[in-house]
Formats: structure tokens, C-alpha cells, sequence
């Protein structure tokens, strides 16, 4: 079992992004990891400015338990992919929208790899981020049957939501 | 264990598609996965004209035994992100290029999700078609040990036919 | 007759969106729809996050009385394409801009429909909202001459508006 | 009742296009009306050439009989919009990859139209030339119940030619 | 001659609008006509809303003495287009920047014109606007040689300026 | 007067490539100019590779009667913008699509002139270079009654020709 | 040897700009250079406006000992062809996002140079006009050992600040 | 002195690509460099899938005497990127059209770096491939006055290419 409500200390998720500038979008990344109680780890490090220390990283993550990497980047976003080629664990992507073309670049930069290195992409910026985040539960949740029930009353509570939202707009409307 | 050298029938991945048109490239998913020896299955069913058959499918997928599904849609291509609003399996969709826009209107469907609901976006067509394959099996692999080795070795392979390919050409060159 | 001025409490036109926070938008559907003494209903319901409760409404819909189905969504936006798979009622579709690639990606997900299941797309965000109500307006008074004549008015009007601004221009001007 | 199985002589849909070189894919529009029975009419018309013929066309056209108005035109693709302002009918614009940027500039020159004056969008080409007879079927069908049934039952063969192709591929692939 | 130091009051150049909302950005235009004294007159009148007005504007414009007519339109910007259709006047057109797609619409929808009826396309905002001036004293000095020599030093005067800026920088920096 | 019925030898319109492979498209400009009998010279000059032979055939262009300067060119099209900046006579830019991003890098790089520097752009390929040679002879016309009755009578026969498609389609329907 | 710590007054690097208005981001270029002590100077010249004295300028800039020119230039941005192609210096573009396209249109100016006249384009705006200084550092170190020192150490003080984020991150996450 | 008429055999220019089917477009760089008499050296490696062998080939290249890398890559296209942020030495990307979305994707993914690890972007293409070995032999020439001259007189050859052509134009057309 991946979870225990939060007192496990082990991360087995690990958000890396190239600069600390990236960390107010990708705060949401952790606070969907955190919803579902999942231990993760925060990372800076560069595919450009320091690949050494990104590989080290990678290369050790899979011994220190992380199953999932969770890459934010934004304009000629590389992290992902390099990432992505220096392991077999499942890597998610997040283009950020850092540039004047608003994460168009970053986007195709992350999604359009070549065969036999996947990047999961996700969307630009804030919602990318965030689901980013479920992904790696509904990955981890496939061998996780606690953190598979949170993923299902997460579903249902925002089907709740919409639901609620509808009925507040019918009472102000009549 | 997921995988036992490819004598087990209970497919792990579905494989969906709006149209037998998008075979020729989602092949190459399937192709993929006969690699790792993952038992899979085809689905062919539309989010628009056969939403309840694709519902059915997507809501029994579970309880059969699937893991991931991987949903390929060209255009408009709503299938992916339908599928990843009625499941909490890791849900793959592949853009295709199947209109005059050549993907970009397929990427942007499928990636563009909003918060709350991801989509494992692949790149457009061939590549992505292919990677949606080897990214289910990264994803199964967090729980088979002998998938993790398939896809160690797989990437040492790639490395090598590169490496390969290095040496033909700096045969032929000098 | 579809519309007596108001009084009628039946409505023939449903205006459904993802979330509430596209309502600022959609406003204007709603005061296009009042323009024309249209009666029309709102809906919050998503095809990602409660896609059973909007096939439920989809579904009952035409029993109820309603005519024309118009959808808002930003970025993936698939609610106008999923419903209108769901019925044979005319759907439009209005695409937002709530994502960093300011509707393109909205525009793209609604307009590139498969042949067999149309969507009638509007414009990017305000001035799409507003259309939507006089689409909706033109397609109901093919069976309603109060209503064409009110849009011969209204047409009629936007001519006038236009011709009163250049006066005040020419005015100003000389 | 529009239309009484084929016997009718009176259009109730127009076709307009700028060229006969758009015709060969505004045919799928054609075939779309007459799968549904709905008498229709071809126009050829300019809105930079022939404004005063088109103009002409547009003015007696609701007179004739004329409930929809479909109108495809390829690069800056100003006919469905000009005649969206000319008529109080629902006006349908179908965007042609003719130019060298694949119907991207006639998808905005249509769709992207003002406040006031909507144009319901097509897809590009061929999916939306069909689609656009389809819609017209829907909305004519709100007042022709022969016409409604004729649509629910295409919408059931949509699903069932879905289905049929699945059961294709899966005795193909067993 | 078509201008003497601004007492004529025949205007040769008609700038026209589809709303009183262009009106700051073709301010540009007017300004730049004035910098060549060249007698102008503005008119408000929509391709779309007030098609008869436009018309009737066109086709007496050439007989009232205009020479060249400047469109400026945002979004779906068909205004150049249908007035380039129904004159022989050289026909200039601005793409404003009025919808959230930044002007691409208004670029595509004004110079992607079918082989026939040419519209002159300038950049997109307030460079296009002031262009749009400068583009009809050019037309018009070709026979008016007092404006050609204006032309001739205002060329000398944009040299100059650019020259000045080089030496108000070379000095602050050494 | 311009133009005399072709037997004038003093060219007045120069049209400008930058390479000979550029020519198969810019015929269609030549083929307009003789259409109105406007007497033209062909240049093949590069703003790159050979600036200064371009700098002397513009600078020379009006003393030797050239009163309009049509430039075609594709990918980084640099050709019709330096011309613009060389001279006070109208220049018309034809964007060609010889690059892999079909005429977009182009038609940006020919439209988006700054303030001060006016290019009249066309569309993009043939139907663009059709109509550089129909937009000069509508700036000629402005000093010459014979060219002026030219274009009107080509006009009329635009719309003959758009009114005969249409005759003959609906002998061929009916 | 190029660089003497800041003493030699011979610049080696000259900074273009069509406008002053392009300072406050071309700015970043100078701060870089003077990072690595690369004596440099500024010059507010036009390919447009002030043609002759931007090529004057080039043409004396390689026997004035100029070895790298770097130009930034926004919209329609041809200065760095236009330089590119009358010196066989290397030329340095930096694309800036003055215009509504935010960049993509002096992007596609610069970058899409046709065989035989490279521009060495860097990324839109700010991040494009630091790395302009920083590649001229990597030419001119080719030949300047001691540049060469402050390049690898400027590399390795890349590295470290990326990972002091990293550890001021994980202090204040533990 | 770099190049010695082509008999020395250490190659100074490293011509890195992902894959052999880059090298039909490549071939064109290596043309370049021999006409210069540039010695060069081809490398097929990989960011992705043959990380170490690039990072192995870069990190030896300079201590063998490259003085400048050009990579070209397609899609997702990080080989550049990731080259440049390893080594201090020049690099050149090239944009290869090997996806649908014709080099759009790699053109972003190498132009758009990161402030402090440039690559010197080249057109998408045959263009940018040619243009490679260009802007090598303009960066080692600043070093080696043999190189200069032939720089120059490929300078004039490029010129007088465009003046033999506008002779042969001339001919054919009087």
C-alpha cells in the first residue's frame, strides 16, 4: 500500500521543476498529491543549466521508492523528456505558460516526443497542474485499493459540485 | 503479476478508437504492446454517436480486469476526455491527424483538459500512437517486476540502434 | 407559437455550462434570449465531471418543451459535441476563453466536429454568447411570425445603431 | 410539413457557394439533405463578384420558401457572413481548405463574426459540408415530425454502424 | 491636384468603420492623412449590419471625387472585402486587434481575398492604421507632385529621427 | 495616360522576385497586368544576397517611369518591406508559400510593416499574385479614364462569369 | 585577445535596434556582455527608415573590429537579414513581442532566412536578448582563452544557483 | 588556421542528429561545410534515447577540438537545447519538418531556450540545414582569414547568382 493517511514519510512521487519560479503554478501539483494523501517530494533542478544533478536525481529515484515524475516547465520545456528517456518510470508533463506564446511552445516542446519515450501531457498551466497530480493517483491507485476509493469519492464529489453549483444558479434564477 | 509471456487472455489495456479509419495508426499502439507482452483489447465506439456502447464499455473496463485505456480520436476528438470523466484508470489519448488542421485540433482537445479530469496526452499520429503503448507499460510495470525489466531492456535497445545506426554511418562516412 | 411576450413560463431554449464561472459570459446569451421574450432555462452540467446528470437533462429535455440547446465551454470543451450527440434538437456550441491559448483551443474542440453529429460553433467568447441567443432566435421563428418579426426589428435596429453613430461621427467631425 | 418523401418540389434549403470548384465538397451537403428528403436549391453566388446577384438571391429567398440558408466558402470567406446580415433565416457557413492555410483563415472568417449577425460553423470541408445539411435537418425537423423520426432513426444508424465496425474488428482480431 | 495645404474641402480619401469602438485606433489613419494635408471624411457603416448604407456609401463615393477607400474591421473582417467588390477604387484594409485571437482573425478574414478583388493589407492595429494613410499618399502622389515631394521628405524625416535617436543614445552611454 | 493597348514600351510596373523559382507564381501577376494592357518589366533582386542591385533598380525605378513595385517572395520575405523603405511609390507585397509553414512566415513577415513604412500585402500564392497586378492597375486607374473602363468592364465580367456557373449548374440540377 | 577585464575600449560586439523602444528589453544583451567584460556598442538603426546608414554602419563595423552583430527587432523584423546579408559576420537575431502576435511574427522574420544568409535566431523577447550576449561570449571565446575561463565558470554558476533553489525549496518544505 | 584546403583530417564542426532519417535533410549542412573546406564530423545520438553517448560525444568534443556543434531534430527537438546546456562552444539547432505539424513543433522547442543557454536557431529545413554550415564557417572565420576571403567570395557568388538570373529573365522576356 502506497498511502496511510499521510503519516508515511516515504515519497513516492517527485515534482521537479527547472526554476523556483515555477513553483506558484505547480504548488497545485502538490495540493492534489496532498488531497489524496500521497507522499511527495519537491525538486529543482535544470535539463539545461544542471543535467548532472537532474540525472542523478532520476537515476536514483526509482531505488529511494518514487514510482511517478511529475515535470513542470515552460517555453523549450526539455525536463520532461530528458527525464523521461533516463527512466521506465511513468513521467507526467506540465507546460507552463512562462513565454509571450503563452505555453504554445512549451506544449508542443513536451508532447510531440518521439516514439519509445512517452511524456504524459498535461494542460497548460494551472489545470495541467493540478491534474498532473490526479493522474499520478489514478496511476498509484492500480495497486492501491484506499487511494482507488479516494479517487472514486473524489469523482463523486465533484460531480457533487457541479450539481450543487447548478442548484444554487436554479434558486437565484426562479 | 500482469503480464506472463503473452499465454494470459484477460486483456489489462483497452484500446478505443471513434472509427475503423484510425486502425492504420492506433496499430502501432497495439504493436507497442505485443512488445511487453501486454494482454490488451480493441474498442471501437464513439463519444458521439455511441456514447451509451462507449459508456458500457468504460464503466464494465474495471470490473474485467482493465488497467488503462488508451483512447485515439481525431479532430473534435471528445473520446479521451469522456472516457476520463467516467473512470479512475490512467487514461491515454492520442491526437490524430485525421482533419485539415493535421492533429492541432485533436491535440488541443485532448490535452487542453480542465482541472479535475487528466488526459495522458501522446504526441499527434505515429509517435504518440506508439508511445501510448509503452506508456501503459511503465504504468504496469510499478506493480510487475517483469515488465520493469522488459522495459529496462527496451531502453537499453533504443540506446543501442541509435548507437547502431552510429556506427553504419561513421562506416560509410570515413 | 413559441413566445407570447414574456408570460409564458415554458422554456424553449436550454443554455448549459461546465462551471458557474462561465456564467459572466453566458449573460449574454440569456439577455439575447430576453431581447426576443424567448423563454429559456439555465443548466451547470459537465460532460467530464457529471456527464450522468447532463444526459439525464440532454435526454428529458425535448419532452420538455425545449427547442434549441446552447453550450458553453472553454479549452477541451466537449459538453455542445456530447450533447449533441445525445439528441436531434440543433445544438451550439459557444467556445470561452478561459484557458492561456485565449479559446483557440475552445474553438477547435466545438467546431471540428465528425460528420453525422453538427454543432453550429459562434464566435470566441462575448460576441459568440450574444449570437447564440439570435441563432436561437432565427431558428425558432421559422415557426413563430411574432418572433420574425421581432428579428426584423432587431435587424432593422442594428442597422439604425449603425447609421445614429455615424451621424453622431459626422457631427463631431465637421 | 417540409418535406413528403422526395415529391416536393419546393426548396426549403439553399445552397450558396462562390465557385463551382467549392462544389465537389459541398456535394456531402447535398447527399446530407437528401438522405433527410428536404428539398433543397444551388446557388452560385459571390459576395466580391456577384454581391447584387447574391443580394437578390437572399432577399427573395424566404419569400420562395427558403427556411435555411447553407453557405461554404474557402480562404477569406466572407458569403455566409454577408448573408447573415441580409437575412433574418438561419444562415450555415461551412469553411474550404482552398487556401495554402487549410481553412484555417475561412474557419475565422466565418465563425469569428460580430455581435448581432450569427453564422452557425461548420467544421472544415468535407465533415462539415455534411454536417451542414444535418443541421439543417435539425432545425427544420422542429416543426415536421416525419423529419424528426427521420433524424432519431439516422442517429440510431449512426451507432449501429459504430457498433457493426467493433464487431468487425473484434471476430478480425479473435 | 489633389491637395493644397488643407483649405480643400473635397475629401479623396473615405475611411470607413464598422463601429464607433475602431474609432481610436483609426484615429491613426486620419492623423497620417492630415501629416500629408489630405482632405479625408470618415464614415461609420457595417458589412454586415448595414449593408445598404455601405452600399449606397461605395457606389456614389467614386462620382463624390474619392480615390481611395481604407476599411479598418476586427474579427470576422469582412468590411474591405465586400466594399473591394463593388468599386474599382483601390481599397486598403486595417485588421484590428478587437477579439481575444489578437487580430489573426482580422488579418486572415482582410488578406486571404479570392484572385479578383484585391484588398491593400496593412499590419495589424495602430501600425496598419497609420500605414493605411501613408499608403493612400503614396497612391495619390502618383499624380500630385506637391504630395510626392511631402512624401519624399517625410521619408527624410523618418531617416532623421532614427538618426537622432542613435545620437541621443551614443551620447547617454559614453 | 498609362496605358495605350500594349504597343507603350515604357514599362510602370515593376514586379520583383528574389529567385526564378519564385516565377511560376508571379506569371499570374504579369498575366493580370497584361490583362489591362499595363506595360510591366520583370526583376529577379534579392534584400539578401544581392541588396545593392536591388537598392540601384528601385532607386532608378521612378526617374525611369515605374510607378507601382510589386515584390513576391516567401519564408523570411524581406523583399517587398526593404523596397517600401527605398522608395515613395506604392509597393505591393505577394506573400508565396515556399516554405513548410505554407506562406504563414511570409504573409507575417510581408503585413506586419511598422508605423511609417506602408506595404500593400496580398493574399497568400496564386490567388495573392493574381491580384498585386489587379490592385496596381486600380492605382493607375486613378489617372487614367481607359484603364479605369478596364477595370469596370472586368468587374462586370467577374460577376458574368460567377452568374454563367451559376446557369450552368442549374441546367445540369434540374 | 578580445577581452582585457573591462579596460579595452574597442567594442567587438555591436547591438542593433530599428527603435529605441526596443531598449529596455535589447538591454539584457548589454548586461550579459558586460557579465563576460565583451567591450560592445550601441546603434539605433532601421532597415526600413534609415537604410543607408545601417548598411554604412555594417559595412565599416568588421575593419572597426566589430566581430559579432547582434540585432533585436519586433513585428515585420527584417534587420538581422537584412545585416546578415551584407557582412559575412555572424549575425545574432533576438525576435521581440512588440506587436499583438506577441513575437510569433518577428520569430518567423528572423528565424525563416532562405539558403546562403543565416540569422542565429534566439528566443522571443527577454530570454532571447540575454542569450544573444551569451552566444556572442561562446563565438568569441572560440579564440580568447580567458573568455572561455568566464564561460565555463559562468556555466557552473548556472548550476549552483539552480541548486541553492533547490535547497532554500527543501529547507522550507521539511 | 582551421581548414587547410580539406587535407586536414580533425574535424572542427560536430553535425549531431537524433536519427539516420535526419540525415537526407542534414546531407545539406555537410555540403555547406565542404564547400567551405570546413573538416566536420557526423554523430548520430540521441537526447532521449541515448543520453550518455551525447553527453559522452559533447563533453570530449572540445578537448578534440570541435569548435562548433550543429543538431538537428525534429518534433519534440530538445538534442540542441540539451547540447548547449553541456558544453560552452557555439551550437546550432536546425528544425526538422518530420512531424504533421511541420516543423512548427521543433522550431519552438529549439528557438524558444531559457536565459543562459543559447542555440543559434536556423529556418525549419533544407534552408536551416544549409544555413548551418553557413553560420559555422561565419563563426570559425573570425579566426581564420583563408576562410574569410571564401566567405566573401561566396558572399559575391551568391550575388552574381541572382544577376545571372535576372539576365537570363531579361533575355527570355524581350
Amino acid at each position: 500500500m502506497i498511502t496511510d493517511g499521510g503519516t508515511t514519510t516515504h515519497p513516492v512521487v517527485g515534482i521537479v521543476m527547472g526554476s523556483d519560479s515555477d513553483l506558484a503554478v505547480m504548488e497545485l501539483t502538490g495540493k492534489a498529491l496532498e488531497r489524496f494523501e500521497i507522499p511527495f517530494e519537491w525538486k529543482i533542478s535544470s535539463a539545461h543549466r544542471s543535467l548532472d544533478a537532474t540525472l542523478d536525481y532520476i537515476r536514483k529515484a526509482e531505488a529511494r521508492g518514487i514510482k511517478v515524475i511529475i515535470a513542470g516547465a515552460g517555453a523549450a520545456a526539455h525536463l520532461a523528456g530528458v527525464i523521461a528517456g533516463q527512466t521506465t518510470l511513468p513521467v507526467i508533463g506540465v507546460p507552463l505558460a512562462s513565454s509571450s506564446l503563452k505555453g504554445l511552445d512549451a506544449l508542443l516542446s513536451i508532447v510531440q516526443m518521439p516514439g519509445g519515450v512517452p511524456v504524459a501531457t498535461m494542460a497548460i498551466g494551472e489545470a495541467g497542474a493540478k491534474n498532473a497530480g490526479i493522474l499520478a493517483a489514478r496511476i498509484l491507485a492500480l495497486s492501491d485499493e484506499t487511494l482507488q476509493r479516494k479517487l472514486q469519492s473524489f469523482k463523486e464529489a465533484l460531480a457533487s459540485e457541479v450539481e450543487e453549483k447548478d442548484h444554487t444558479l436554479q434558486k437565484h434564477r426562479s
